[in-house]
Order: structure tokens, then sequence, then C-alpha cells
């Protein structure tokens, strides 16, 4: 929490956490559609709050619980996945700046 | 288990499951590059079984052990990412043929 990180720029050594790039396209996707919390949750079969961690990259999702969050939001996990490679191949400096 | 599947191949709505894809590069990789079960295991600071589980999708790994993983394969979640990514594109057919 608001650490220098020492970037290696010839080499992302230190990747994000696949959950944190994952959960930040998840509310991405959400926001776009502008749907709730409540709503996307909902349809996923699961709560607000766990939503809401998963979008924080405070959880990790099982693969399940990732097929069904994608589903309600009218994406799939082959398209989050191409993004959060996306975010990962960039580096972290730019995960910082959000 | 060796059950039909119909295929809608204007829309893959089934996608694998995420871990099954990643399982299935994981061992690629490891493959590839010669290593045993016990050798990227111990280099990943995870025993051989949950290696070998996660190879073959049978256990979501938190996105700290799928870094340790991919670490000591010598590649990184971003490649993982985008491999698992293409095999989902191409949909459910070609991932029951291996």
């Amino acid at each position: 929490m608001g650490e220098l990180i020492r970037l290696d720029t010839r080499r992302p050594s230190v990747e994000p956490l696949w959950r944190e790039v994952v959960g930040r396209r998840l509310r991405e996707h959400r926001r776009r559609r502008g749907q709730t919390l409540a709503g996307t949750a909902s349809r996923a079969g699961i709560s607000p709050q766990y939503l809401s961690e998963l979008e924080r990259g405070r959880k990790d999702p099982s693969s399940e619980i990732l097929a069904a969050v994608v589903g309600a939001l009218g994406t799939s996990v082959a398209e989050i996945a191409g993004q959060a490679q996306h975010d990962l191949s960039r580096g972290t400096t730019t995960m910082m700046a959000a």
C-alpha cells in the first residue's frame, strides 16, 4: 500500500496476481454494461459481497464461479483471460494507475 | 465420462473450465522441459500430488500457487493465460481429443 516498487522494465519478473487482473476486468465489464454488484451477483448465484471481493482481487474464484460471473456479464472466460493476459504482459506499472 | 455432447459450433457456450485448460498447459510446459512432477513441485514449494491434481484440472490453484508453478517452469502467468485463452477460444471439441 503506497510503497514504491523498483521495476525491472527488461523483464517483468513480478507479475500482478492473476486474481487481481481478472477482478479488475470483471469490474470493468460490469460497469460498462451498467450492471450493479447486486444484479450481476444475483445472476451469477453469488453474494454481492463475494463479487465485490472478486472484483477487488481479494479472492480467487473457483473455475465454476468464474464461469458463472462471466456468464452473468455476457462475456466468456476466454475473453477475460485474453484481457488479463494483456494486463499481465504490460507489467505492474499500469496496474498501479487505476 | 464418455458421453456425447452436442456442440453448437456457432457459439461455444460451453467452455471447458479454466483450471482444465490451465492444467493441461502446465503439464505441457513441464514435459517439454523434461521436468518431473517431483522436481517441478519441489521448486514450486508444493507436493507432487497437488501438482498432479493441478495438471489434471482437478483443483483450482490460488493465484500465489499458480505464480509459483509457472515460475518453477520458467514461464509466466501471462504466457499460460494466453495459451489457455487460445484453447478456450477453440471450444470444447479439441479439448476432448487429448
